[in-house]
């Protein structure tokens, strides 16, 4: 594998991170900036500053820094040598974001005037409530240059209405296109494929719309449950968690039309355009074209799973949703009738990111059964590739009976390198100021509004919540919905 | 492996080979059948007999196919049991097939009344020119029977009329519909499978005409040079023993209109119609549309190659084509403007069959650089199965820049069984009268006609003959034919 990336160095840059001693911060951001680094991606004036709430001295910081990198650095990629190097470049200032004095001079304290002349990112890995309070304060002391970003974690909002107050509490000391709205799953190097898939290959480009395409799944499965993130999930839920950002992401790259150009705001408009040709589900088509349900107990991973309630723990009762399927249709010439099945849960049978679609069946009665669909499933991850299954003769065979056969490639076997994970690529995007992987806040807004009423209908309980067991592919009300159809899920496919 | 093929068993039969002691009965024959005896296809009352001029008992013959299925059957799937049991089917009559008395009766001895409830398959593996002569025996002896078939080998003819003299001669005694002419590309699994390929998937079907093809490479090599052939080889040439045949009849099942069954006579309509709408390359077209080429000494799997001359051996001199480029167009609406490049050599660098279509590139000018052209490759053999390449987003990359990727299906990998040979599914189509993968007489004449103007050309040298090194790709005026169009062979494609 090479460890030589092909790409080139981005600006000095100081990184400054709030919530810098959370799981995120130690999981994924420092090893990000590590594999740049390592990859000779990053120059040797850059700092990685990290603020939280803790009382740290740089080096009691950069101890657990090192740790992350030994913890979450796969052992191929892991050289003493270059992590001691980069931990030098890391700082640490105590703060409390929101406070509007007192601790803010630990941070301004690592700031010199010449460091002006570098890129500044603020990551606000924060709760989202806090958004508008930071941004407040690096206005206020001055730390907000013409070259500065800020790059905002989910959730942006809990609705329409919180998701608008937070962005123009932000938007007040940053403009648009300083904001970095961060969607882990556009930084994923399959979901970028899926332009190079759609829009240099004419063989793809020409079988695209719903004239070949029968219908589409769009799968986030995880095999993990709530896990320390109880509280916070039981108020969020898996629409507000993973559809209404990253799936709904997803979708528009699989549906958009062709960009006039690779710029931000083209591409971005053209996923725009697809958030509002949504068709709405409101009312009585929310018992129809919705699936919410909550893991119980099961068998998972050759173990006994517990319930989502006792996740929870303490006897508690919640009828939030850890499963979602929902049945979304694109109002476009391109994709009228063609239903996009969006589905995400946790506690699932596999961990698996793909999309699923399905071809049209051909008529033909040339052979001595009717031939199945073909099929071209995108790999998102693990196992980060493309298996196009189509019909072939069974060479067993003395008629020209028909077998299904799969065309795959594996993106790391083929291109022989390891997959950059999502951060890399998103947090340097903002060191260069390009937004294109990042959400605009008119596709914020768009995503919500046609969320909001489907979480209205749940609350009102027009679908009830129902159940599947801990280990299972979901609740059957998501088959049956599919069924009716005449559609099924791509695991059940055989 | 599985060693049980799902097809059903044939009919008893008598399969008698004319020219039995030859290379292609026991490289090729013999273990066809053992392989479908073994398989369960072959029912027990059925019989094997060989004939030719040398004077053996049928335990001499016996000993030669024991031989013939130790030699040429795969390790894996050599049962001795099953062989011993196999041999025992085995008979041999001495016998000149030409003479019209006396060694006949060595025949006609192992023949009761009752036989005649049994297929009878008279396969004539000898010289053509004695096709004519064997027909008129076996319809003189009265082995002519209602379920009577006779399978003719190749060459069928040097020409058109010597063509003709065959087909008169033959169908005098056996009606066109018991006449099996064999071409055994049509027996491989991975050409039957262009039926399945083209028809059961819309996803190709899609794409498959000049609207979205650019060009399509149909190939033939072999690494061998004409070994102990060159006496019937030097009068024959690359043209007549591989064009004519073989890669015309592949090409029709590459470019056929969907035929309206999978009955014999639908599907060799189709292909008729592709061979009768070849656009005719004569005169000055020949120099421009044809390359013809002889092997020099070269290099070749390590070790030194001789040439075609040293081959053939006493000072020989020959301008006998070992090689040839045919850009062959088919003035159909489907096929307007692709060329079809079919190209066949001896002592080429590697031995390999397969179609290339290539696509048509995307005009696109949305990525760094212009997206290559999409590219499906149909391995015919060796390694059966498919590759299709694309264009993917290089993960490198921080833009969305491009990079080749193969999709790719092994069949034998695929389907986890041995790939049968073309002689074992024609042989019992025989049996079973079922013509579908033998060439109908019209098919015959439409492809000499197509072919005897461009041999015509190069007799009047319109075409010089050139030269290739052994162990290359074959001379440089082919690839500079294909250059003058933009194209490029598949193995220079990088």
């Amino acid at each position: 594998m090479s460890p030589i990336s092909s790409t080139s160095q981005v600006e000095p840059f100081d990184y400054v991170i709030f919530g810098a001693t959370g799981d995120l911060t130690m999981r994924k951001l420092i090893p990000a900036i590590y594999h740049r680094f390592r990859e000779g991606q990053i120059p040797d004036n850059f700092r990685f500053i990290g603020t939280a709430r803790s009382q740290l001295t740089h080096e009691e910081y950069r101890e657990r820094a090192s740790k992350a990198l030994s913890d979450f650095v796969n052992r191929t990629y892991y050289d003493a040598k270059v992590a001691a190097k980069f931990i030098e470049h890391i700082f640490y200032a105590s703060l409390n974001g929101a406070e509007e004095s007192g601790s803010w001079q630990n941070l301004l304290d690592l700031f010199t005037p010449k460091d002006a002349e570098k890129v500044r990112v603020f990551y606000l890995a924060t709760s989202p409530n806090l958004f508008g309070q930071i941004c407040a304060n690096l206005s206020k002391y001055k730390l907000v240059t013409d070259n500065t970003r800020v790059v905002l974690e989910k959730p942006i909002g809990y609705d329409l209405q919180t998701a608008n107050e937070i962005n123009e509490s932000v938007g007040k000391y940053f403009k648009e296109d300083a904001i970095f709205r961060i969607d882990h799953y556009l930084g994923k190097e399959t979901v970028q494929d899926l332009l190079g898939l759609r829009f240099a290959n004419p063989f793809m480009e020409n079988v695209w719309s719903a004239e070949n395409i029968d219908y589409i799944q769009i799968t986030a499965a995880e095999t993990v449950g709530v896990e320390g993130r109880g509280p916070y999930y039981d108020k969020s839920g898996a629409m507000r968690d993973m559809i209404q950002n990253h799936l709904l992401q997803v979708m528009c790259m699989v549906a958009m039309e062709k960009p006039a150009s690779l710029n931000a705001n083209d591409l971005r408009n053209e996923k725009l355009k697809i958030l509002n040709a949504l068709v709405p589900i409101t009312g009585q088509k929310v018992a129809e074209n919705t699936v919410r349900a909550q893991y119980q107990r099961g068998f998972l991973e050759e173990t006994t799973a517990r319930s989502y309630l006792e996740d929870l723990g303490e006897n508690q009762t919640s009828q939030t949703e850890t499963y979602v399927t929902v049945k979304a249709e694109i109002d476009t010439p391109r994709w009228k009738g063609v239903p996009f099945y969006i589905r995400t849960g946790k506690r699932l049978h596999k961990k698996v990111s793909e999309i699923v679609i399905q071809f049209k069946e051909s008529s033909t009665t040339l052979f001595p059964s009717k031939p199945g669909p073909d099929r071209l499933i995108i790999r998102l991850q693990p196992n980060e590739g493309l298996t196009l299954s189509i019909m072939a003769k069974d060479p067993t065979s003395d008629e020209v009976a028909l077998r299904r056969a799969n065309l795959d490639v594996s993106f790391t076997q083929e291109f022989n390198i390891r997959y950059p994970d999502a951060y890399e690529r998103l947090m340097l995007d903002a060191v260069r100021g390009n937004p294109i992987l990042f959400i605009r806040r008119d596709e914020v807004e768009a995503a919500w509004k046609w969320v909001e009423p489907i979480l209205d209908g749940w609350s009102k309980n027009i679908t009830p919540l129902a159940v599947y067991s801990a280990g299972s592919w979901g609740p059957e009300e998501a088959k049956i919905m599919l069924a009716k159809n005449g559609h099924i899920w791509h695991e059940d496919m055989r």
